[in-house]
């Protein structure tokens, strides 16, 4: 088992490794005082991996109820977060007591924004299930629902008091969606680190344990770094939108239908690689080396629509009122920086007709 | 014009005067970056001063919008939330931008809770237009939205930029709505002020501006101070909560239509002090002198219902599932102590039958 530090204003370990749904209440009754809480989870998750975690607080003196929804993005909502206030109250859950969110990103989000707001805030305790949850979202305080006009436009920053990730959740993961969390690793391999990237290169042919394990950790620590230098996302953070203001783009031209989030990442960061070398701003093979690993994990890495509206919808993203736009450039695969740009030489950029 | 610190994490003003309202754009200049904004207030604060507000910032160049929704407590809900959080995207309120809450606690409360969690969070500037408001719910940073389960069960803590305390706008409140504020002024007056105390007898024959500037600024620097120590309210703050847990009670056991929060608060400050001085754990005149007070802003001091249900009704409040309930007894005016005991103890206690 590994742990990684998280040094935010409260500071939390993340950890890692297997067998840690079945022991949550050992590595929880560390962290947190009250033996009370509610189990988050959305139906898909409840049936596969809710019976080990409440075997084991049960057992531990834990009093738990469970509150689950259905799967899927749509839940993200102010319906299912209005539902969830209700039953706290309903089961009594006091400013003392905590959330247990277990699931993937939308589990995590949904629930750590009611933890972040129920009674001003209370305790929460994250057992992310995907690879995509436990290597990006799990880490780094960002809750939220989404709302008509947009994604991820209410929430918090809302700090959980322990991660628990376990490797053995993976299993049950169909390729797709173990491919998503790839992207994302990918991601963090290009933004900082060549040995993680060679790492994943290498795990794609053997697929050992010890590799994943390695690979979801190291991943976590670089973002566990980024967010202690960052916490409110004002600067450094940034780096780790490598990919994902074009993936935004693309996930809203097909109406979040045809591409999953790491798909979408994949796609925006073999297409930024390629434009940042046309200009010369970045290694000559570094798109061509992106391109390779993303093959290998059957992830799509080209736009298959026109360039105009990529950068029309992409200009639609929240990050357009600000008058600018940020590019994170990867100078070389494990080196990335940020390049801030106006809306024009943003729009410029995409087109191929930037000039420095 | 008086000027308070508020010391908080991230701390902030508290101006209080005449004419800040028409000069607010000179004030929020000093503390906000961004020329944009909207102004969030309910239809009977909307008609009676946002022109004002908005005749200041639109000359000063901000570019403005308006979110107004009916008055009264049933408004402060998700229904309310979720129109203004789309509201706030129609408009293109950005991350750097913010929110001007103008009106009495039910608007400072649910704008200050829309700033708190859009984009994660974004300024704010609070114009309370009630003496309640100004001298309670706008210090503190405690935004809430109720919900059917309770009250402010859901929020955030979120401290504004700056908040604007124009007692020009207290000129249009009903005496009614002028005493529920002053039961709060009193409660500061027992709980940490004799001279406090003492000036609000004085105000009550002369009403005279001065003295009322000065009460508010009083008030204010003492809920400034308790909150500074305890900004999460997990200890000191409990102080405010004088007279509070029977005024609650109170509320509730009418379904909140007898009587305005003020006025439970009076009663709750004025029978909880009896029982004090029944005990022996509080000076011998107190209850007396509380309730020639009240009487002189016409608020009620007396319960009117068997004080059985009475106990039974502070219980449900969401304090109880602590375990135990904390009483704020008023050892002389001008100096209060928190005693804690447990949910049995405290419904002996207000029966009549508790043993030291």
């Amino acid at each position: 088992m590994k742990s990684i530090s998280v040094k935010t204003q409260n500071g939390y370990d993340v950890l890692v490794g297997t067998g840690l749904l079945e022991n949550a209440a050992d590595h929880i009754s560390e962290v947190v005082r009250s033996k009370k809480a509610v189990i988050v989870s959305d139906d898909i998750v409840d049936r596969l991996y809710s019976s080990v975690l409440e075997k084991s607080l049960i057992s531990s003196g834990y009093e738990i109820d469970k509150f689950v929804f259905k799967n899927g993005e749509p839940s993200k909502c102010h319906t299912t977060l209005v539902e969830l206030y209700e039953f706290l109250a309903s089961v009594h859950i006091s400013r003392k007591d905590f959330i247990v969110a277990l699931g993937g990103g939308v589990v995590g989000d949904l629930a750590g924004f009611a933890a972040a707001t129920y009674l001003r805030g209370i305790d929460f305790v994250q057992i992310p299930t995907t690879l995509l949850a436990q290597i990006d979202s799990s880490v780094g305080g960002k809750t939220a629902v989404d709302i008509e006009a947009g994604k991820n436009l209410v929430g918090a920053f809302w700090q959980p008091k322990l991660v628990l990730c376990d490797i053995d959740c993976l299993s049950t993961l169909s390729d797709d969606i173990f491919a998503d969390g790839m992207a994302e690793a990918i991601k963090y391999g290009v933004i900082k680190s060549r040995t993680l990237f060679d790492k994943i290169e290498k795990y794609s042919e053997y697929k050992s344990y010890e590799d994943l394990e390695e690979i979801i950790t190291e991943c976590i620590k670089i973002k566990a770094d980024v967010v202690a230098e960052d916490e409110f996302d004002t600067g450094e953070r940034m780096l780790l939108n490598f990919g994902h203001t074009l993936g935004h783009g693309i996930e809203q031209h097909y109406n979040y239908s045809k591409y999953t989030h790491g798909s979408a990442v994949a796609i925006g960061m073999y297409e930024i690689t390629l434009l940042c070398e046309k200009y010369g701003i970045c290694e000559a093979d570094c798109a061509e080396k992106i391109k390779r690993l993303l093959i290998k994990y059957s992830l799509p890495f080209k736009i298959d629509f026109d360039i105009n509206e990529l950068s029309n919808v992409c200009l639609n993203d929240k990050k357009r009122q600000s008058g600018s736009m940020n590019i994170i450039v990867p100078e070389t695969v494990g080196n990335a920086k940020i390049l801030k740009m106006s809306i024009d030489d943003f729009q410029r950029f995409i087109l191929g007709e930037w000039k420095k």
